[in-house]
């Protein structure tokens, strides 16, 4: 029987996070105080983080601990499946072969929960009794929703009102665990309330929502913030993907030649791939690529400098490629991919050419993700139908250069919550909603007038 | 670090089938042509389904071989978890150990695909080119439809009209998987047409479609019918499920003193529970419980005796409870458990006391769903809502009687596609829908006409 799939005993739950900080040749400059344009230093974090992530923002240490308290949540799903792709190998009738590791066993239903359960860990332990978000399509909002109920938080979430009002199941999820969900903007804050004093009808933005959310965490102590991507500690807590994914691709007897994953805010990507890339970076060969959406081209066609986190320019400034804080992606389904900036560790290792970047358009993903849900039997949530797309890409160059690569991808969620996107799809009625070009100068013009990089 | 998750390496999926016939002390009766009064044979079958299933249907071996292609599919999802439920165990503040085994990580999130791939392979053997079948809520419809697309068959499911108009999710599932669906009653049938002429706006049933499905497959030669529930094929197919957990349990130091499914059909309870009542009929002290709906109490209140298995009365008759084939249940969430009749197995098993059955209220069965959810991270489908609601029965039970019991439950699917209920629910608008007594009288009033048993 072909094995379709490796699978770990749950001792083998990682032990510990990998800090690619530790092995980067250079690293990326701190971030700035917006109003003195000097670094920041851990202290001005204190307000809305607990001080063990901030330890770990700034971390130089190559390994850092995973509490017991974390790894028996973890054990509810991990270690997550690593799937070698029978089938689509079989339908693209190609002799590369395919893995990828499946984080949609999650309770949540992505990658999301391997942060949002540190993060409620490490609060709980601060005496922190609430966790303040902003969530777009509700993954990220979901997943801390569910981590505050395991640690006996409480949640609230502002979520941007045109997705509280048209996808009330991911809100519902957050009601189910114990979350409160708000629209945002909402009168709950003095962000909120100025956005509708102008605007009463306004449909938010992910931007506005993390300035409600900041400022609830800001002025409240026994409030915190929780983000869900873009920040060192995110992405360190995501590294028990590639670890995972790394000892079970020993199982298989396989090393990838290329990795691929979705970059939105950065998270799933360098989960998976910043464990490969500490190989790489040793000088093993090996390609690790983020793809992200033509309508969104952060990485392929944003500046690399400093820009601000949120529309509202609340947060510091951050080294990272934006497309500007004032950018509004149009209205793909891919609704965890759409965002300015990009995690500064993955702005970095893309700047200085450890990993490249590509993008594609929503159609050509849509077209894949259905035929990998054919071929595989698991529908995939919009984003990584990016990561799916490019792996087509590399199948049809390796069979140019006619040879045979072993390809790894992140297939970071599952769809059950994006099935109207498929109907759009299915329907004929999904447009590519590639970036404007007038808007992509207009927002890239507001940072020619912030710090730039090198 | 306190151990959740029970995993199964994928040489362990079983390789044969449980056949509750084998070991049953004495066996139900036979399904009646109802126009005879006689026992129908095997040959009344083949115009809808292929040998091999109907060779099954009848077989007296206790062990049926699973087939190399069969487990090759299962081996996407397969050995599912099973978990100890830690968290669930502590808000309920029980020294009981509880245990779950989650089919919900199925491609089509239920246990339905344990039998969809074994129909659909069987069928492709047989050299059928399509396969009808109806289907409620969309379980069914959706996991016939992958299995078909693996195995390259057509599907065309006939769903209930005003579920396919209110639940447009799983039919996108459906299509996604190259599934054809279409509302019920429909213009392509005989049986369809005729209920349209009567009435254009019939908002259909699951009789009506199954009547379509059947009238399809009567009446084209490449085609051929599957049912997702209640014949002995069906339920033999789920035997994986409680194989799978018995050697889990092993894993775990633990032998149930109570078995707990939920039934509508029969085939998740009987999968779970039936290789472990050949343990109960060997002498060993186990208690099996089979759940339902207070709405539709086919095993505590209904007649156990022939029906049919559709409204339309076109199935040979079956000996099993009944409510009567015209009764009307009212519309509670769990749509899977919806159903006028039984499976023959489970009656007789109900019948001759080997099992036990109890009902419980829509209401107080979501109240546990969501403490469930927010213990153990998992969202429940309603169905087995009601499995888990008999699970604090035994755990009041146990502490009552100052015992430490270990009970196993089916977690027969995820809640994904429900969430609609969970908004009933958690917006306080949820009613119970116990059996209207009028309904329930008129509609067994029908079986006095039947013939009885015993």
């Amino acid at each position: 029987m072909a094995q379709h799939r490796y699978m770990l005993a749950e001792d083998r739950i990682p032990d510990r996070w990998y800090n690619i900080a530790a092995d980067l040749p250079s690293m990326p400059p701190p971030p700035l105080n917006p109003g003195t344009g000097e670094p920041i230093g851990p202290e001005a974090l204190a307000a809305i983080f607990p001080m063990a992530l901030i330890e770990q923002e700034v971390s130089p240490e190559r390994w850092i601990p995973i509490p017991d308290a974390v790894r028996e949540v973890y054990a509810m799903w991990r270690p997550t499946p690593l799937y070698r792709a029978v089938g689509l190998e079989q339908a693209l009738g190609t002799s590369c072969k395919i893995f990828y590791k499946y984080e949609g066993v999650s309770p949540a239903g992505s990658h999301k929960p391997n942060t949002s359960v540190p993060q409620a860990f490490y609060n709980k332990e601060a005496g922190v009794r609430k966790l303040s978000t902003e969530t777009g399509a509700g993954q990220w909002g979901s997943s801390l929703s569910f981590a505050c109920q395991h640690f006996g938080l409480e949640c609230e979430v502002f979520m941007v009102r045109v997705s509280f009002d048209s996808k009330p199941y991911r809100r519902l999820m957050m009601e189910t665990w114990g979350g409160t969900c708000i629209a945002s903007p909402s009168e709950l804050t003095n962000a909120g309330r100025t956005i509708l004093a102008e605007n009463p009808d306004s449909s938010g933005s992910l931007g506005i929502a993390i300035s409600e959310a900041v400022e609830v965490a800001a002025t409240n102590d026994d409030t915190n913030y929780a983000l869900g991507s873009v920040l060192n500690h995110v992405l360190l807590h995501q590294t028990v993907v590639g670890q995972e994914a790394k000892e079970q691709l020993d199982m298989a007897g396989a090393y990838p030649d290329v990795v691929i994953g979705c970059v939105g805010g950065g998270s799933n990507f360098a989960g998976l791939a910043f464990p490969f890339l500490e190989d790489k970076i040793a000088g093993r060969d090996i390609r690790i690529v983020a793809v992200e959406p033509a309508s969104c081209p952060t990485l392929t066609r944003g500046t690399y400098g400093y820009d601000f986190g949120d529309t509202a320019q609340m947060t510091p400034l951050l080294p990272m490629h934006s497309l500007g804080h004032g950018f509004m992606p149009p209205s793909i389904h891919s609704g965890g991919l759409r965002y300015h900036g990009m995690a500064p560790l993955v702005s970095h290792v893309v700047h200085t050419g450890l990993v490249e970047a590509t993008s594609y358009s929503q159609v050509e993903c849509f077209t894949e993700a259905v035929r990998f849900a054919r071929a595989e039997g698991i529908i995939p949530a919009p984003e990584p139908s990016h990561a799916i797309r490019h792996v087509i890409t590399e199948v049809e160059r390796a069979k140019e250069e006619g040879v045979e690569k072993t390809i790894l991808f992140n297939l970071c969620g599952h769809g059950h919550f994006d099935m109207a996107a498929y109907a759009d799809f299915l329907g004929g009625t999904m447009q590519d909603l590639d970036v404007d070009e007038g808007e992509l100068s207009r927002a890239s013009e507001a940072l020619a007038a912030l710090p730039g990089i090198g």
